[in-house]
């Protein structure tokens, strides 16, 4: 992919970069005085935001890769190849939800660059979710993404030939692939230098963790589903960090780690995220009325993904799974059933692998790892992982969100601080 | 991949094709009195037999793919990239399994054409089976196969990178997959014009098979890993028909479904080919002594592909899927056991499937369907149909292979004709 025309972009080659692309031109109107800023809280990648400098409304986003990792420098190389999978995911995302995530001013996939609508009425979720604020419809959105964008991209719904196609052009995502698969699915459950460390977390983890050999086994199943199941195209990075949000709109960003996966992988990742933020709140502001709605927003998303999903496969025509004639009516109801039985113990089995690595692994949460008191954080550290392992041993005691809800309600009915 | 020069070779155009490859002249000899001769009973391609006129000894094959299905003709396009995925996946058997596979003189994927070593000393294995002739070794060599191919290409053998390099590789065997899906899984356990008829057969499907809801729900599952589960390297046609065997040699040919599929696919199919047989032995001339050694063969081939599985993973370094550390030497093998019990299961699932196809669908073994008195052969048909149903209704309860042989015994215990 790569080739010679690619160059780092700075704020003093950015003006002329942008001045030259019409669609760009046409947003930020006249290119000689734009105000930059470099926004990137992310690991991986350059952002700016680029706005006109006598009318700020006027303004994009842009996002460039540089061919190595960002927070660490140079000698860390990763390829810029992932802005290509960030770009096709987007231009998916832009056609199947195109309400749910930026629209695409111009991608350039040789400068391994990407500009895109400035999100600047909304903040990040996550930052959001630690000051206590609630969304009315943030639950319902995060649903109707996972929806659309996993049923379209499946079997279920793509023929066998075009899902080929499909794929083809996500397969060699394989750094950030490997990135998961070592520090979401392999260090944090074992000793390992990248971890993170807080003296009585390690030890309760070396005794509950590292040694539970049946909660490890477990891990190992979802890692192996994670490297082998190509179920639909995910996000496969969907924390509260990569959706921006106001109180009517969210935005989902940031999908470099997209590829072909299991289905449940986005939907657990999200789940974690309200639970990791729910445990922070016994010790944060929200306090016992915030931790109320984020744990009730967890059936919403849940219900609004299940009730999109079926309506959509219920509309979907033959595909490279379903032949017309090979079930009856009924067959199918009964099977469909069965399918998102499976699905949320599967988006269960992920949302405990997630709240793990969290914990354990080099990259935290902020609601969590923001938490200065070392001793109040390693309490809530701690609660994370035995929710984890409650998940992860009941997952397949669950037939309904309702199931998984009680799980959690009766987890947090005992003292968590 | 296609481009201009391509061209169907033919007797005219193929002595000066082969004159011009060194390392083909240097098999052959002198290219200007060949014999040729068109021995491809299959549906796919053209293969021809080329030998020294002056000496048969030198001999090579030559197969070539066309951009249509050569049983039928130019009006069933199938594209000629074929050829490109069985060159890929021959050449990286002759680095794993050199002496199971025919050895590669020349692979051309512009001309879709492959020149390889002339097995003139070997007969087609299901054409020996059918015969009632045993072969000593045939079992281990199959064994050894499926182990060495399907472990060295597995998550726990390579690289996460590495893996996905490869993958990349095949992904778009697209058509031949979907003939896969198509035929195997979808067709035959429903009305569909392309099945196979017989009229007691058929009668029995439609009560016995149509209807069956818990079995077709099973097929389905094992669709949705052949569709969507990348475990291996698959041969993904290894039925009696791909070897070429005599009492010393086992040959593997035809690899051109070669894809990232399920571990089970292969073993279950090469099974399966092994029960077709051995019910087929009820009429044929093999009698009961046949039939015996047919079922000895199948705890061969599992316990030698199992054993040679187990030791390349005890000799494995670190891999996309382990890294030292996770799991002491105990867990590790305790779970290397449990992988073995669920590959015998998915293995079973498999061979049911491949049963009910060679039985409905439009591809019949000749085992069965060159028995001319439809009566009898529809009484084995709806033997190989019960057995299918077995198989898959009762694979979870299967531990060992002895258990699994232990069913099929039982099955074939009961009066068959």
């Amino acid at each position: 992919m790569s080739n010679d025309s690619y160059r780092v972009l700075d704020r003093d080659s950015l003006p002329g970069y942008l001045a030259e692309i019409p669609e760009v031109t046409a947003v930020l109107g006249d290119c000689t005085d734009l105000e930059i800023l470099e926004i990137g809280d992310g690991n991986l990648n350059f952002v700016y935001r680029v706005n006109n400098a006598t009318d700020s409304t006027k303004s994009v986003i842009v996002k460039q890769a540089v061919p190595y990792l960002r927070m660490v420098g140079e000698e860390w190389p990763l390829s810029r190849d992932r802005m290509t999978y960030e770009i096709r995911a987007l231009s998916l995302y832009n056609e199947v939800v195109p309400d749910l995530v930026p629209t695409i001013y111009h991608a350039d996939e040789e400068m391994s660059t990407l500009v895109m609508q400035c999100l600047s009425d909304h903040i990040i979720l996550r930052i959001g979710m630690i000051e206590g604020i609630t969304y009315p419809d943030v639950a319902e959105h995060i649903g109707l993404f996972m929806a659309e964008t996993l049923f379209t991209t499946s079997a279920w719904s793509m023929g066998s030939l075009e899902r080929r196609e499909l794929m083809d052009r996500f397969t060699m995502n394989a750094e950030l692939c490997k990135l998961t698969e070592e520090f979401i699915f392999t260090f944090p459950y074992m000793d390992h230098e990248s971890n993170y460390s807080n003296p009585a977390t390690d030890a309760w983890a070396k005794e509950n963790v590292h040694t539970d050999i049946d909660y490890k086994r477990d891990v190992l199943h979802f890692k192996d589903l994670f490297v082998s199941k190509t179920d639909a195209l995910l996000h496969a990075d969907l924390h509260s960090g990569s959706l921006m949000v106001n109180q009517q709109e969210s935005y989902v960003i940031d999908m470099e780690f997209a590829y072909f996966g299991p289905f449940g992988f986005d939907v657990g990742k999200v789940i974690s995220n309200f639970l990791l933020c729910c445990t922070s709140h016994y010790h944060r502001s929200g306090g016992a009325e915030y931790r109320e709605w984020l744990l009730e927003q967890i059936p919403v998303i849940w219900n609004t993904f299940e009730a999109r999903f079926l309506e959509l496969w219920e509309a979907a025509g033959e595909s490279a799974m379903m032949t017309n004639g090979f079930f009856s009516d009924t067959e199918l109801a009964d099977m469909r059933s069965a399918f998102m039985v499976n699905l949320l113990q599967e988006s269960a089995g992920f949302a405990a692998c997630s709240m793990a690595r969290r914990t354990l692994g080099i990259a935290g949460v902020a609601d969590i790892r923001d938490i200065e008191d070392l001793e109040i954080r390693s309490t809530l550290e701690i609660a994370n992982l035995k929710l984890s392992k409650r998940l992860m041993a009941e997952r397949n005691t669950l037939s309904t969100i309702d199931d998984m809800l009680a799980l959690i309600r009766d987890y947090y009915s005992s003292p968590i601080l």
